[in-house]
């Protein structure tokens, strides 16, 4: 099967908070907004200008078939995102109420994590060759 | 922050069943393989050629901390894959074992899903417009 991975797409309990840290902390941007009445959801997608993957936030009506309990759960191992300075990053997030909540390192790399609003693990790390000289 | 959304990580039970179904059935490529001591875990990295975000697999050890008991939740919603062809598509999928497990249209689009080894939700859509004139 020829495919093309467009986006992940994860559940949250509450649309505004997590658009909130997903624009705000960490600095996407909001691109699109739907409703779908076939599933009693809402759906909010998040990327930058330049770049096509995204992700997607669904929230679900109390009365939606898929509005089922919510446990965070394995499956979604994390969301990473690169970042120009790893230092920084954390200071920011920390002062928004996001504190690392694991620090893993190797001889020559080093990456964290903090959680989202629904306890997602968000993996922070440096890459700056993202960023060239800019 | 400023940062760049890279890829994502799930967690897989059975990483040869896991890695089957992302490339055979999907049809996404290998591109990186790498062994973690600092969380006794393997992870293997899937994309394809033309694109930079990734899809991690992340399989832990059984003494790993991170070998908690597995239950998918509903953190990660869906994974979401266009295809040039949705019929052909669903029925590639039957016939490698992941038969269709939810359907959904409006009036302008139809989309569905299947479900992975550990039973995460793979959106398949059309999306013809990716693919040109190939």
């Amino acid at each position: 099967m020829k495919t093309k991975f467009v986006y992940v797409g994860i559940r949250v309990t509450d649309m505004a908070k997590s658009i909130d840290f997903y624009t705000k902390v960490l600095g996407m941007k909001m691109v699109g907004k739907s409703r779908i009445e076939a599933t009693k959801g809402d759906v909010v997608t998040l990327a930058y200008d330049e770049q096509e993957f995204s992700l997607e936030l669904n929230h679900y009506d109390n009365d939606s078939p898929f509005n089922t309990r919510y446990l965070v759960g394995e499956g979604l191992d994390h969301l990473a995102f690169g970042v120009k300075d790893l230092d920084q990053a954390v200071a920011d997030a920390k002062r928004a109420g996001y504190p690392v909540v694991q620090q893993l390192k190797t001889a020559s790399s080093r990456w964290l994590y903090v959680q989202d609003p629904d306890g997602i693990w968000i993996e922070l790390f440096d890459r700056v060759d993202f960023w060239g000289s800019q």
